[in-house]
């Protein structure tokens, strides 16, 4: 669902780490290179690319017959190679587009066309009929006509901004483009000011010829090209959006269309820059801000009007089938532990880049797991591969599989390690901080397919070349790369922050050029060219993911590294202590220049101007508790550390029946960081360091509660939150202490 | 010729400077407010109106009939105001097109239009056989043919940019596209690489639909708008070209066109971005990067070609008349003291913005110091009003007048006040630091027409609002605002550049739109609907320059502040250290990344690439000769200002022999900052502290000698500069304490 961007996971998190972890080889789960070699020979990058086009072949959309046919020839084959394997079915609300209506009519008519044309060099664009049609899905059925607003990337800020022009939405059509936050933030944030329906179409700025030519010429979106994609509010919760907290299995209640709150309260629709443009052109008013501007030919105008717009949208509200795959070979020493795998299977049309390019690759690793498990290899904790469906709508999938399996993921997931789309270039990875040093030694151990490096070197260099000065200096002093938080977008997010399962996230990316994603021109045609066209980074990534998961079902403890989360929560804590005195500068500031009238004295008396609202002071939070919390966790991280340094000083590794019970506390300690109320307002995520925003979606909310609160300004309620969190924290140390006390007592 | 850019000239200079100055009150020139109250109640918005749309009835280029007959207006202008007037004739170089062919040959023909159409809208518009077609003055003849490449603004980092892309420009021709530099700075720099041809164009993104509506619906420029310009090497030295040093008077002698070496060494020609877009949609090759795309629809590509081009240029290489208009009232104590104020009056083709907006409001100062000097008063210097032909192919006038006047300006030109285009919205002010708290004084004392404040206040709002925490503090703690320091694109220029005379450049802008720059659309009915459409910002500058003169004229002790000028020599010291420091740790950075190989390991090997260039290390410089001359130059002003208030302490001025001889030292302070031998390359540039820069043009280089030899790493070099700035500075602290030495001698 989500494309992996490198640019952003790889470069955001570059605060202060402790070398610490990196330096201690004791951390290091066990590393059977010869093993791992006669992985590699197993892995083909022509089998992929067969794969990859037979997955690819039709539409494959949730309820569509390729989905169930994709479902059965992903079981097929895990089974082929050796694996218990199983289709778990489900039945989850998924409408479909009945009757769709765009039309301008004033002060031109025009209908959009809301297609994207066959074309000749794309086999697949040609399957016209199996194609789902371009739509944001769980809009509600709307029949509004009402004047256009532009509201650039529909975002928080630009109400603001808005604002300060003297416009608002109040009773009308907003037209907003793609980008700056998840997309269902638009109609979201739309509605909640009083819009009565919402456009989202694709600049060519942010997704179009401004970054390369044009599809089937180059690989980027033409102008009848749309990005389809869920609406759904998944910051609230995801997966089938009539059955929260329980899985839709076949006998579960499901909730009246009425009584579901992650509906859109707005009709809301998906356009083209073909579509948009003659809308875009038709409005007057003030001149858009520099930021709001595109690259379409045009001034950019914000409205209101005098474009008057009628949008009608009717879906079909039907339950479909959901077809997970779920294939294990289980453990021979610990079957209770399990090292679970997954990617989605199923697509908005032909999904070859998503998300087949990771599927594809990520079989590849079942194919060659289960080639050695059939020439005597038997990993000690389950190994579970997961093929997910109806990721695309709401991480159906995923989500209802892990709500019907909670309580057994609780007492046995290890860990869940996810791809998504999958491409040429840099290795990212986003997860849980514990597993931080654990990715950084499996990327040092996959070679770039492209020079003669190991995929980690490759990728130091890039965030080394796009640093600024200070970010160089701090990437040299560490050993390790920092990983990115997760937020939401893909199948991890009810393995993290509903049950609390220490999760990664892995793709490659940065070199194939997009342009495709959520189209009908995401296809194999597509992908050869501008994809990965030699296959090598789909190897790479079986040959990453294999890795982890070799290494975590066969390690003798568990490679969870305390310090390093330690040292990224420090990390946060430092931030929202920064956006508070940010805040409270800046609201002193402000304060000031209202106060002082600058903003009357500096606005153009012809054009049309409101000075931008006082804020209410900023106190003096109590992060006391939270600092002393910190204190704790490093202490105890460290502690811990010197154990298993002491541990690996002995040369063996202790046998006995502690190990399991040292383990099962090791990998139960990401539970600890949940708390069983969940969020403010979205009881489903529960996870109290890692969230997606209220108001950004995909974008991850680190110490949600306590960030969120303050950027709202609620800021009881962020003190409040502050002790809740730190208790957690406490509670957290307390299990590391216990693997510490463990491992001691395994020591004597 | 330049337009008054507010946010540049504004917002550059917020280094640090000491309030020691602006609390002074001692430096104030004398204010006889009664008197500026009569001079304010002369001035009359219509009179202005009148006088701009007279004056841009006609093209009046250069050579034109209607050039001379303006010249003849002012003239008669001024002498009915009761000025001593005169016009002083010149005959200087002036090319005009005789060929212009632009031709697209592969891989689709097409011939450029290379015209402005007439529009229904604007009446001057259809005086097309009047017009100066589409040019750049000073381009030589040429015929060249030869594959394109897209080079962004053609400055020097693109040169980096386009060498990492493994492409250069030798034997092709480069389509560069406005802003960035000076426009000269774009073949400069293209020949000096190779190319064989230029062409420059308007982007929409820097100048057309990206800012507003096209003309005639808005005030931008539209598909067929060029920007026409001088490219002669104004740099080097500007003015005639056939003349240098002297004044083209009647009898000089002109070089023949080969041994002129200002004039451009390859063909260049502006073009529109209808003309533009065939050629650039016709280029493949790397995409560009970001910051070298535009807002035209498509995906811009660098080439080189297949784009293949041909460029015929054939000019008429005539001398033309240029007519200064010089008009002058005595003065009555010391008419050998003279305030010279000044504007330019040909434009392009009709220019009511570019000049007439600031000839139109400058004439109304006449008009009204004309009408006080026939009802009585007489200023005590000699009030010197001048309207310069030429400006526009490259201050022909200004500067042919000053190199005949050299001797007689050295002895007695106090100050030369400039004014160019005028808008509506914010005071801006540029020039010598001596002026800084003499023009916030005055810029105190005059009301914004659409605010009620003074535009002193409005300005400062301005800044504060655009500027950074840390300006803010700056602007706050600062009892004046800094002006910015002068490169050239003006009149100014000879004056200060060439025999040191304290300058100032004045003008409003910021809130009037534009987009009309050096086109056929710079009319009176383009000004009436987006300049200053109720003449109430003319009238403003009017105020503002009439007070400026006034006061100098009348000033007792001329009020030239000497601790300002140290204050801002500190912050260029302080710049050009960090500048060294910079650039060294960029060398190292550079010089690591290189031996790591980091460029390499990044870059996507499916498209060209070269890493940077290594680059010598950067050594040690010895500042102390300068730190020791800032240090005497602060001292020195220090002392000044105490015996200016122990002066002001008195309550009384002095009178006798030594004022004259104490003003005389303070005016001729500026020229102390000059060298007879000017900087090196360019011996007419003369001023060791402000000169444009070799390569920006327009843009200043303040310590040009030393900064442009560090820039250039040319380290011996700046060492060497750095000695002979300090002495300079030196003998200037030694006329500081002439001066002060002689007024605690009046003190006695």
């Amino acid at each position: 669902m989500r494309r992996f961007n490198l640019a952003v996971s790889a470069l955001l998190f570059l605060g202060t780490l402790s070398a610490l972890a990196a330096q201690n080889p004791a951390q290091n789960a066990p590393t059977d290179r010869s093993r791992e070699k006669q992985f590699d020979a197993r892995l083909s990058a022509a089998d992929i690319k067969a794969r990859l086009e037979r997955l690819s072949a039709h539409p494959h959309h949730v309820g569509s017959p390729y989905d169930k046919a994709n479902a059965e020839f992903i079981l097929s084959q895990y089974k082929a190679w050796g694996f218990e394997a199983r289709i778990e079915e489900f039945s989850a609300l998924f409408p479909t587009p009945k009757t769709r209506l765009l039309e301008l009519l004033y002060p031109v008519k025009y209908t959009a066309v809301l297609k994207e044309p066959p074309l000749k060099e794309d086999k697949a664009s040609g399957e016209v009929a199996a194609q789902l049609a371009t739509y944001n899905a769980y809009s509600i059925d709307g029949d509004v006509t009402g004047d256009l607003v532009y509201l650039n990337y529909g975002i928080l800020s630009d109400y603001d901004e808005l604002d300060r022009m003297g416009i608002d939405v109040r009773g009308k059509i907003v037209i907003t483009r793609y980008g700056g936050s998840w997309r269902g933030i638009k109609p979201k944030l739309a509605a909640e000011h009083g819009a009565i329906g919402c456009l989202i179409y694709s600049d060519p700025k942010d997704d179009g010829y401004y970054a390369g030519d044009p599809y089937p010429q180059g690989a980027w979106r033409n102008e009848f090209g749309v990005e389809r994609g869920s609406v759904m509010d998944m910051p609230v919760y995801p997966g089938d959006p009539s059955t929260p907290f329980v899985g839709a299995t076949p006998g579960a209640k499901h909730l009246p269309l009425g009584e579901i709150k992650v509906l859109t309260k707005i009709p809301v629709l998906p356009i083209s820059y073909h579509d948009a443009l003659p809308l875009l052109r038709s409005l007057t008013g003030p001149v858009a801000p520099d930021d709001w501007k595109g690259a379409l030919p045009m001034t950019y105008h914000v409205g209101p009007g005098p474009a008057k717009v009628h949008l009608k949208l009717e879906f079909n509200w039907d339950l479909k089938p959901i077809y997970d795959v779920i294939a294990l070979i289980k453990g021979s020493v610990y079957p209770d532990q399990w090292i679970i795998r997954g990617n989605h299977h199923d697509g908005w049309v032909n999904g070859a880049e998503d998300p087949l390019s990771g599927q594809a690759a990520i079989m590849e690793e079942g194919k060659a797991l289960g080639g050695l498990a059939q020439s005597g290899w038997r990993p000690k904790r389950t190994i579970v591969y997961c093929a997910w469906d109806g990721e695309e709508p709401g991480l159906i999938g995923s989500t209802e599989w892990v709500e019907t399996h909670a309580d057994e993921l609780r007492q046995k997931a290890v860990a869940y390690i996810n791809s998504d789309s999958n491409g040429r270039g840099f290795i990212g990875v986003e997860g849980s901080h514990t597993l931080q040093h654990f990715i950084n030694d499996v990327a040092r151990d996959v070679l770039d397919p492209e020079k003669n490096i190991s995929v980690w070197q490759r990728a130091r260099a890039a965030r080394l070349l796009a640093a600024p000065p200070e970010g160089k200096k701090d990437i040299r002093s560490e050993d390790d790369l920092k990983i990115g938080a997760l937020g939401s977008g893909s199948d991890y997010t009810a393995f993290l922050q509903h049950i609390g399962i220490a999760s990664l996230n892995i793709g490659y990316g940065g070199e194939s050029e997009g342009g495709a994603y959520h189209s009908i021109y995401d296809s194999f045609d597509h992908y050869l060219r501008f994809g990965d066209p030699t296959f090598a980074y789909e190897v790479a990534l079986a040959q990453t993911g294999g890795r982890a998961v070799m290494r975590l079902a066969d390690a003798e403890i568990l490679p969870f590294g305390f310090s390093d989360f330690a040292e990224t929560v420090a990390g946060y804590l430092g931030q929202i202590k920064a956006l508070t005195q940010n805040m409270r500068e800046e609201t002193l500031e402000l304060d000031r220049e209202l106060q002082d009238d600058v903003f009357t004295e500096v606005a153009d008396p012809t054009k049309a101007f409101r000075p931008p609202k006082a804020q209410d002071p900023v106190p003096y939070l109590n992060f006391a508790p939270l600092e002393n919390a910190v204190g704790t966790l490093r202490k105890c991280a460290e502690e811990y550390q010197k154990a298993r340094q002491d541990m690996e000083g002995r040369g063996r590794m202790p046998a006995g029946e502690e190990l399991p019970r040292l383990n099962e506390i090791i990998f139960r300690t990401e539970r600890a960081l949940t708390k069983p109320e969940g969020l403010k307002g979205r009881p489903w995520f529960i996870h109290e360091i890692y969230a997606p925003g209220l108001y950004t979606g995909y974008g991850v909310k680190t110490l949600p509660s306590i960030r969120e609160a303050i950027e709202l300004r609620q800021w009881d309620e962020a003190d409040r939150q502050m002790i809740v969190v730190a208790d957690t924290l406490e509670a957290y140390s307390r299990e590391i202490r216990r693997a510490t006390a463990l491992l001691r007592s395994m020591l004597k």
